[in-house]
């Protein structure tokens, strides 16, 4: 039956152990023509699954694996399956099935039903989606993909190599990195949340006539939004990660490399350093300035700054340990104060004998 | 004026007392022939409406509405108007209600807007609405229906009597199951949020090869996100109900007639079990395990298993009881540690004059 | 190269500092024909920017800035440009703002591959973009701009001059107001969150058989969900404004120009007053009622009514006074322990004296 522009997931046939070794520039052990066709966990594997192990703590997985191959901690001695050697065994299992795994993507060319404007200026093999609309102005580079109902309204500059899911919207005058992934739904460009109370209650709307930088290599998910400046840019730099259902208010920064986990988020003017993690539901409040390398604790609350190579937790938010402190006396509260009762009541006691 | 392929809501014009009792099985007392139209809360009643009566306490209620006829407790005394008797008044008016009000549904039939693949397979009385796409080789099932603007990824197999809203996106090789329905802008199947570092800072992308796996019975809430797995299926249980705005992570299990209320986020590999209640804006933090029939009370952060039918609340969580003991106490904290005070101060009078 | 109905942002080009302080109604100082080309912050104005002094003590900025002319407090005595004399230089600012800067929004006119149903009643000058989707009997008022790939269900009401951007869902019988502005991804009518346990542990949905009201001059945030109410009609007051992410359950009412920022989620029927402001990340227990004018601190726990004009915190919520007391000794906890355990060393020595 005849396809449309869609290609299936491409995956290698197989590969040799000694083959695969060599493109991950490993050394291995073991018979290096035997064939693996895919990846798998130690648990789940079955013939023919290349697994990893991370620590040699779970050798006893390994040695019930299924599987056909391994990639295993420079010094692990098993070898009851072919072995390849790496020093960071996880790092290049991923590597390992990016050779095996192609994530679904469109061929490229436009879909006869996709509304691209004359004026859009779109470079080579770009993929455009069936009902996909593409506003005036807007340039694409080479090799990006735009899923089938996507929105993207004029003066959008987007680089090359990115992928914009079915139902993502990108507002006026944004613009995107290359390689930049974003998934369904997520809108970019959205008004910044803005009033100014005018004198019989009612809220003037303070124009968000600002815009959203998107820099290379940043991935952000489901139904996550970032919101356009008042004035200037919200910026994401280059290699941030952004998960779903996250809320970037207007005039962010978020930092290089920075994580942030999903349901997070940051309320205006907000500035994120690089390489943060920023856990699950965290909310940061307007104004708050974060270091480099911050660690924060899912559901913090975060109202004042944070230096560098802090880690944070609570809401308010303490220092980690401070909040620790706080978090296992907490449930002794009810006996302490029963101490501290009785402890006055030994007081009494002792101040009536005084009195005699 | 010509109607398109929607159908109105579809109203049964009346039933009298008598039908009505008999099609829900129910005894009644009263004018059998006396026709009601429609149904309505006790307060807001108007002639025509049949009302329930929940508990004995709200009679009074009852005594002055202006319903036509009422669904009541099996012991009720009140026939100010005809009765329907039942042992569970609220679940009977759900199934009258369901005898007067049908949701709006698209009548079946593909509308000529919509870009269905050729390699698309379709049962018999499916409706797939304006504008929606749908890739090759996706199945449906018999009556299932595709509302305007969805987005169906390649390889989706869809069950019988499934309703997916405008702007749902399901991504590639999703598996749904038979009368599920997913409210507008969910998204079910976008990739999960799993990096490894690499020696630079920067993230490398560990590709999301797995699916998602949505069993019978289950609805999803508007804007909510289900993530694919990495290896393997992210899978909701039949009967589950996920409301809107909720993150399902990859890789997470929620089990059978299980509730995630709203903004609740469930980490990667978190495996929920049957009948649970999982309250509003919970954060259940990754590779957590929660047993069957736990209540998670609203707000609450959950970092370790818990047993099954356990109630528990905060954050970190505790179980119910010392979480309220804490609560109860925390607004006595400050007047607690001036009591101490007070009490060093006798203390150190009775040191003082134990030394003279 | 053609354009299509898209107009580009439409700028004023120029205003002199006398045609500038005649439209805002405000007396001004200084060269009244110099020439505003655009507007910016203090420090990062250039040249033909027109800034604004809030307060006195940033007199600082405003003597380094480059910008033409500056909106300034009526006591201001600066005189190094033009400056425009006003009582609320911020509301002025922002009204000359609106004088520069029109956001982007589609010409008037039908797209030829938008799908409006032959049943749908458009007033004048309606803009209905590509590939949006009209139900029957849609009716939308006058100067009201449809965004691409926007779905409105059946039987929906829109006012005049309403702006709903790409994937919005209405679903079916919604009401809209006038002046209202929906932001891309969100939506409104999604079925309420109501189920009814069976005998059997499955869990039979409440039929959402209500609607939503949004009143005039609303604004909804990206990717925010309103439901629909079970029976009756979930409100949003006029002047109400809501930001991203925000979720909105069945039958609540949320009151005239109250404020509900980022992730903040209502439970079913609560009822919020005028002039409320709930910060971000907000959870409101079902059937709370909240008073007007009432200030909630960020990710709050609502579970009582709150009277009219208290300011709350914390989860549950206190008084934010007693809150404050409360998150100032907490950190203190751990040494306030150690404390009592001295002072019970004391007791114990002083009691062993006393044997003596």
């Amino acid at each position: 039956m005849k396809k449309w522009s869609e290609s299936a997931p491409s995956r290698v046939p197989s590969l040799t152990v000694r083959e695969l070794a060599g493109l991950l520039a490993c050394p291995f052990e073991g018979d290096g023509e035997r064939k693996i066709f895919g990846v798998s966990s130690l648990e789940k594997a079955r013939e023919g699954d290349l697994v990893f192990l991370a620590q040699p703590k779970f050798r006893n997985l390994l040695e019930a694996t299924r599987a056909s191959a391994a990639i295993v901690p420079a010094g692990e001695t098993f070898r009851g399956i072919p072995v390849i050697f790496s020093d960071n065994p996880h790092l290049t299992f991923v590597k390992a099935v990016d050779l095996f795994f192609k994530p679904y993507r469109l061929d490229p060319g436009i879909h006869p039903s996709a509304l691209v404007s004359p004026s859009a200026v779109l470079g080579k093999n770009v993929a455009v989606g069936a009902l996909a609309f593409i506003g005036d102005d807007v340039e694409i580079g080479e090799g990006s993909v735009i899923f089938p109902l996507v929105s993207i309204y004029p003066r959008v500059k987007i680089g090359e190599q990115t992928v914009l899911h079915s139902h993502v919207s990108i507002r006026e005058d944004v613009k995107i990195g290359s390689r930049v992934i974003i998934h369904n739904g997520a809108v970019v460009g959205s008004d910044g949340f803005g009033y100014i109370q005018t004198g019989d209650g009612s809220h003037q709307k303070i124009p968000q006539k600002g815009t959203v930088v998107i820099e290379d290599d940043v991935e952000i998910g489901a139904n996550t939004a970032v919101d356009r400046a008042a004035l200037g840019e919200t910026i994401i730099r280059k290699g941030a990660k952004i998960d779903n259902l996250v809320q970037v208010a207007h005039n962010v920064e978020v930092g290089e490399n920075t994580i942030l986990a999903g349901q997070t988020g940051l309320a205006g003017s907000v500035t994120i350093g690089k390489s943060v993690v920023v856990a699950g539901q965290v909310g940061v409040a307007d104004h708050v300035n974060i270091g480099d390398r911050v660690i924060i604790a899912a559901q913090s609350g975060i109202t004042k700054d944070i230096p560098p190579d802090s880690f944070v937790a609570g809401s308010p938010h303490l220092d980690i340990r401070d909040w620790r402190k706080v978090w296992v006396l907490l449930p002794q509260l009810h006996d302490f104060i029963k101490d501290v009762k009785k402890l006055r009541a030994r007081v009494e006691e002792l101040e009536k004998k005084q009195k005699k």
